[in-house]
């Protein structure tokens, strides 16, 4: 399944010994961190800059978050977060992006990401984000 | 929809600054806290200590999440975390859990995490959790 | 020396499990969160608000930190922050902190935090804090 | 002040959006974290094992901090944290880290932790981890 996905970027991680909870095991909260972080850093790379959307009054947002735990990382792995993202409607963006333990590509979580764009709370369309980045493209343009 | 759960447990909270990101709004991961802190204090109240858990080589892991935003916290939010249990086999366990911000109740996030327990890394049945708590058993033992 | 500090406020705090690291107590920096909270609750009741000062350009800000750390907070422990105030000079504030866990009050942590309230990155003068919060007041006015 | 000390060891960081709170800039807190991470990486060069010397009952603890924050990191910084360590006495160790943004090399953030090591609760020489570091000797053996 996972396999199918045509990642379109990759970013390498080392677990932080803080980021493990009383468990020994990466709390599932530094999940979200370490997929947002990945793709903020997709949307530097293509010249987008959160902070400075955020100056402008233009925010994006998560709606939906589906996340698949198979093995948890811990004190010491390496791993990286790939992701894909889709154009789903004129407003919808949809990541997908699993995390995978390094040198052993062992799967860890997979994950999908819905997200809109908001400009002072009103509902933008997504080509602000879009027309920036190398996505696929499977809204027709409906919503 | 989030009327029909019957909810067995309720945890008031504040919003804290520092879970707000740049954007002003509190930051996805710590709904993740949030949820993990009410299922905890439910575990607790009935009984059960995850820190213990933990030592006697116990600990229950999530397996799945699916979360829902629909309208983001801020600074100065109160809210409440409400959850119900359910047996969803002999291992899995389902939490449905959601965040309603106070006093207006205006639904802010829903969630559903399964997880199961494990011992020294093997899947335990999940009476050893279940048993001690409140929850629907839908389960009907087959896996 | 705890003793001899009259603390103006105080705030009740419960143990999250996911703030315990691998070592199964609380992580060193979840103290900076408890006492950063605890500040910001005490604006908060005296009617100043972070993210609404932020909004106008102003934000206090730490520029110096003192941790001393006696005995660690473990998953379960209730506590509470207590503080004081004091204008250091017209521009410095200093927050004595402590951190004592409940009931059996274990002196736990003691803290100084030194902060200035910066406009658009410029120094101010304190007042527009120190005028609306109980303080002790040292600074006789000059730097 | 900060060019007088001889660092062993650095390591290369990004600001991470998440890491930054609603005033835009990296939460106070967060610098705890680059600390910790970067101290127990220096020990993980040098062959030891945060999680395993705890799994063995051997916890190394702060006991002090005391951070100056002269600029604050914000989204989108590259920085590097510095360390040295010190044998202060037979028990007690020093680090000196420092925070460098990059690539302008500004001072962000200078720090000092005192560490004792642990086993089950009990005061160990710190031989335990000294004997493994590269680190400068200053404690003459007297407590």
């Amino acid at each position: 399944m996972i396999d199918k996905i045509n990642y379109t970027y990759s970013l390498e991680f080392t677990v932080r010994d803080y980021e493990c909870d009383l468990q020994g095991i990466v709390n599932n909260a530094c999940y979200f961190h370490y997929f947002e972080h990945a793709r903020h850093q997709y949307f530097v790379k293509n010249g987008l800059d959160f902070a400075l959307l955020h100056k402008q009054g233009i925010d994006p947002v998560l709606t939906r978050a589906e996340l698949e735990y198979r093995y948890p990382l811990t004190s010491g792995n390496k791993f990286i977060v790939r992701l894909s993202v889709e154009r789903k409607s004129r407003t919808r963006i949809v990541f997908h992006q699993d995390i995978i333990r390094m040198p052993d590509e062992r799967p860890i979580c997979k994950a999908m990401f819905e997200a809109v764009v908001l400009k002072q709370g009103k509902l933008l369309k997504n080509d602000v984000l879009m027309d920036s980045i190398p996505h696929n493209d499977t809204g027709k343009g409906e919503e």
